[in-house]
């Protein structure tokens, strides 16, 4: 908290569900506790130095404790941090986070439809860019072409990010794969587990699926107005956690390393990964490093692959991604085709 | 009326403006009358015809009224509708319009902010495609950039067509030009005024800036969600009706024809025009045609033209229009440049 701006204000619509972890109050009792390591700070210090009530620093350590924060008290002595919680909430997400965009500000639903469908919205309601939309659980989480993403109540990363870059929509796919290369890039860096990317939108590991990114945007003729990267990623869902129709085809980090896995860390991670790489990616006005990024992170250069769109279907080898994400297909004849999406199935290696 | 399809129903949020010209007790009024041209039809007959109350003719005949039809009435004999209003309202413009998507339903307002932001919002809330969106006044009419589009009331046609198409985001030029040939060539064959188009979306005559379209969108990834394509073309507003600023600059029909043109008609075949190219647009997948159409109707081919898009300029010749809508433009040392959005002056012919 110390290093970031205050958060900006603008209006969040109440039926995008219920947020956490908001209140200027509750920001400054868990920072003021924080910087008293396992001390008791006294109520009547908190009170002076942040210049509220007793009642006041009482409730803001009530919410925190509803929180998850582990706070001792005794009414003669003071308050104790002793513990914080593993909880996706704008303080949690954004103390010292030392991005240059991302993580502006961010809000936190216990529960929404979509992340990605929160995050259009607060666009539309002048959301600044780099705001972050989290859900403990998506109620309706999207994958693309109108699938569905099964996100459990604390299963995993569930988010958004809010960006604004000035690019033409064929910057599109290069959004996707900054969410893509950078959510792997945490992933290696964090806990050395070599996840791989499949296009479009895929994170993979071992073949079977760890997460996707899907892009919206909102465009004036050939200008991005906003643009929404949302991340799903499956973190600590047990293998049989996932529903029976996916089960033997998506993993979590957890079902990869056998132990549960800390959302906070890892979020905030991805998030230092991508703010560096989205502002090369508008200072140069086009994503040509990503895609490099990317195809160093995917095993399907010179693979046999199928790929089906809308019911037309090919086969070929995949000769590469252009400098918009394009999947280059040769075809048997040699023809090489650019496909702009499309659902891949790998033949052979 | 007779012909066109039952209105979908979906809830249009109140405070997008207030609408005229709802309500199927009228709508069916107004088709009883209009089915005895100048004949008095007995409030008995409507009754039972219609399967309504007396009272529930009465209010219906009022709320016509108020729309600006003209019917006479009394008491013991019947009602004889004797004239109807040139007013934008969904019966008026899908009347027999014979089209396969476009007007497959409209909303009149009488004034709203932009009937683009209004189509945004209908499309989100899942108007069909082929949704006609229109405002006798805008009290924030958009242009490109953000910039703004005089729009007095009763003063010209402001209307959006919210549309589906199964296109890729590159698709954007393409609905502009469907927007701009369409008008244009709804005015020729009307009013047989030879209106020119201007890259990449006015509408002129004479050099003057008649009218204009402005397509936004809502895409995943690469695919377009849904797209609304705005058109604001001055009709009646006379020349010392437009702003100071824009009194030279800007031309209307009245400024041209020196006669006041009534919109309904002039709205009823753009949608026509554009009923027909949409359905071959959306049917080859791609706007080569469209974009064919559009360079015979543009001036600018062979031009020396100035281009600058946030504040970079280049000069050069305009060498054509690629199958995405782009400008092609020959700088003097011969690099030809795509162009994807810019505002363009045009220096030398």
């Amino acid at each position: 908290m110390t290093a970031t701006a205050p958060i900006p204000k603008f209006h969040v619509p109440a039926f995008l569900g219920e947020r956490r972890g908001e209140g200027e109050t509750a920001d400054a009792v868990a920072i003021a506790l924080k910087a008293a390591p396992g001390a008791i700070v006294s109520g009547e210090r908190l009170c002076r130095s942040l210049g509220l009530t007793r009642t006041a620093i009482w409730k803001a350590v009530r919410q925190l404790r509803a929180e998850g924060y582990t706070i001792g008290a005794s009414r003669r002595v003071g308050y104790r941090l002793a513990g914080e919680p593993d909880a996706l909430l704008p303080r949690t997400i954004r103390e010292g986070l030392g991005t240059r965009a991302l993580g502006s500000g961010a809000t936190c639903f216990r529960k929404t439809r979509s992340t990605n469908d929160a995050g259009l919205r607060l666009a539309e309601l002048r959301a600044p860019e780099g705001w972050v939309v989290t859900a403990d659980e998506q109620t309706g989480g999207k994958g693309r072409l109108g699938r569905s993403w099964y996100s459990p109540q604390g299963g995993g990363l569930w988010f958004s990010v809010i960006l604004r870059p000035n690019l033409p929509v064929s910057g599109a796919q290069a959004l996707t794969f900054l969410g893509a290369v950078s959510t792997a890039h945490a992933i290696r860096a964090l806990y050395g587990v070599p996840v791989a990317l499949k296009w479009p939108n895929d994170i993979v590991h071992g073949g079977k699926k760890l997460g996707g990114v899907l892009t919206e945007l909102a465009a004036e003729s050939d200008q991005i107005k906003h643009a929404v990267v949302g991340v799903g990623l499956n973190v600590n869902v047990a293998r049989h956690g996932f529903p029976a129709a996916i089960r033997d085809t998506a993993a979590s980090l957890r079902t990869i390393m056998r132990r549960n896995i800390p959302l906070v860390p890892l979020l905030r991670r991805i998030l230092v990964e991508m703010d560096r790489r989205y502002a090369e990616l508008v200072s140069r006005g086009n994503g040509a490093a990503l895609v490099a990024e990317w195809r160093e992170l995917t095993p399907m250069i010179g693979s046999i692959v199928r790929v089906s769109h809308f019911g037309h279907v090919r086969e070929g080898t995949v000769a590469g991604v252009d400098p918009d994400g394009a999947l280059l297909l040769r075809s048997p004849s040699g023809v090489v085709d650019r496909l702009l999406a499309g659902d891949v199935t790998i033949l052979r290696r």
